[in-house]
């Protein structure tokens, strides 16, 4: 059974106590001594030190010129969205492979997710199917491409890093240059990839970034928006931090704003965090290392590797098995779970949830052969010691 | 000059080094204890023990069925009111004083605020003249209070007990069963407030908390769901985490959900925050009185006090200038805070701010008469020392 060669293969590198989660955090650094600086100092909440440190330590290893921090990732795509123009009623092209989050956040804009295929060497959104769609479904009104079936502008495009492996942003470039698609990048997964040597990230107008605990470093809840823009930098402090405008003791607020902020007790972990990324990544990457060295020659099953543009964090590894094995699949998911290490399948594909599902979107196939097949496993940065 | 009479009160009851807060936080409780175990634990973020602790806690002091943790104040009002009923194109009664984030609640919604006026008893809503501008403009459609000059529902109120200072909840509570109006408290400001023996936030159908930096505890950012229905208990906890469905592997959400749920490691600090409430309530109250026996025969001014219904927090205090003394207000400012010491106007009134100035309101003339005369005063727990 494929299945038992599966878990054999994932236990020669992974030690199994009692359960090995999917992706767990790692505090090794200086979390306890910022942590307790920050509360000795009082300063807790949405104004202090370690947000200011942390957005810039965030620049000095994207190399973005400006990052603000907000309370998670979710809320920084939903600001990246409105910074990119995006208004009710536009659509906005979403991978159908993505968290719920990359979705939601067009809806919280009273935008339309319209979406779109990936393909296999990227796991993200494939730039050529788009080109040859927007071919056939677009039309230019003046500057702006319009849907001509639903007669809705097509705002943005919003490609995800899936599990932290890049998307191929030079040639989505050249379709959203020949589209007018402005390019907020999703990097939720993939602090600490780079595309051709660019942090991901970097590349769109504006673009999200996630620490929730399952990442590759965590604030607890946190995210943050990305951005080489001054002016978009400015305003997305200034939504984030409900609009109001400065002054010494006035309440005054210029547009609809919202409590997106980090607090600063979640920064001073992110500053800890941080600290230890270039370690963690080299962790993460010898661990991928072993496990395509063990999955090498095992029939039926292919380990992703990045592709060759990319250096990814490899957030979370995954497994595809070939066609024919397709529906060993939950056999796969049963028998690990039930050895107690964690995997898990795809997302369920957008446009099958409920609230999507009459979403525009075009032909979905490698998305759907994807679905049927993937599955990641154990990926914490503690799993890959030196 | 009276800033100077005040200036000297105000000093001989807060001791001035550097400078004073309006509100600062305190930590001397066992913080820093659970913080590190929740460090200790890797459980940092959306799951683990110290939120569920939290909520539980949060049941106990205010004696509300259900509590549902949240990243901050705003963010539990936004669902407080989807979960009220409230829809795209409705109208929302709040009160023209208050904090921002009550009308933005409202607006990502997609539902317009309605600006009522409030009473200087209270400081909150006033309900009498609420009634009676009922109606005048609104008519029953079915069973549904609908404005009748701009023809949409009126859904839902929205009471914000002002700086802690209960609303009169019974009397509201007459007109909206007479209107069919949905009470939503916004409770942001009064955790450790009753209204006869009842605590705020327990009285409308869900309410809101908020554990921001400056409020009378703090989780860095946070807040909270009350209700007392079980229904909507599950619903808010379900919403506030993405709408996912439970499943040991699978990724299913049955709705459009949020980002909204508290980390683990803010809920530590609240924890803790929260078993010292009823010592900084009792500190707060005594500085309240010294602040009233202080300003007892001053002339010119009022130190606010809280009905006799209530049981308020004093979460800040409050000086009303007479009327006679209304211009001195910008002297008083400027004259306290060259001091050292902070203090503060009224809000800007939600009508005179951009975004909302074209929002229906009634007669605000009271809410009106308090922004140009109400000062806040320092009210740190740490100043009514013992």
């Amino acid at each position: 059974m494929l299945s038992d060669i599966v878990l054999k293969k994932i236990k020669s590198i992974v030690k199994v106590d009692d359960f090995v989660p999917l992706h767990e955090p790692y505090f090794g650094g200086k979390e306890w001594e910022y942590v307790k600086d920050c509360l000795d100092s009082g300063w807790v909440s949405s104004v202090g030190d370690y947000v200011n440190r942390f957005e810039q330590m965030l620049c000095d290893y994207t190399g973005s010129a400006y990052a603000v921090a907000t309370v998670n990732g979710t809320a920084a795509l939903h600001i990246c969205l409105l910074l990119a123009g995006v208004q009710a009623g536009d659509e906005v092209l979403v991978p159908a492979v993505t968290f719920i989050a990359t979705a939601n956040a067009v809806s919280y804009c009273n935008a339309i997710p319209h979406f779109v295929d990936v393909e296999e060497r990227t796991l993200g959104l494939d730039p050529d199917k788009v080109n040859h769609y927007l071919r056939e479904i677009s039309e230019f009104r003046g500057d702006v491409c319009y849907n001509r079936f639903t007669r809705r502008p097509i705002r943005a495009v919003v490609p995800m890093h899936t599990f932290g492996y890049p998307v191929d942003l030079d040639r989505l470039q050249e379709v959203c240059e020949r589209y007018h698609l402005v390019i907020v990048e999703d990097a939720a997964e993939s602090l600490g990839s780079f595309y051709k040597g660019q942090h991901t990230g970097t590349r769109g107008l504006v673009s999200s970034l996630s620490f929730n605990g399952n990442k590759t470093i965590t604030t607890g809840g946190g995210g943050a928006i990305l951005t080489n823009n001054e002016t978009i930098a400015k305003l997305a402090k200034h939504i984030t931090t409900q609009a109001k405008t400065p002054h010494k003791w006035e309440f005054n607020h210029d547009m609809i704003g919202y409590n997106y902020r980090m607090p600063n007790i979640n920064a001073a972990l992110g500053c800890a965090q941080l600290e230890q990324l270039p370690g963690f990544i080299k962790k993460k990457r010898l661990l991928a290392q072993r496990y395509q060295e063990a999955f090498q020659n095992v029939t039926g099953v292919r380990f992703f590797t990045e592709p060759d543009f990319a250096h990814s964090n490899y957030w979370l590894n995954v497994l595809i098995p070939d066609e024919e094995y397709a529906s060993e699949r939950d056999n796969l998911l049963e028998v690990t779970n039930n050895a107690g290490i964690m995997t898990r399948p795809l997302w369920t594909l957008m446009h099958k949830l409920v609230m999507y599902q009459d979403c525009p979107r075009m032909d979905l196939s490698v998305a759907e052969d994807l679905e049927r097949r993937i599955i990641n496993i154990p990926s914490s940065a503690s799993l890959g010691e030196l």
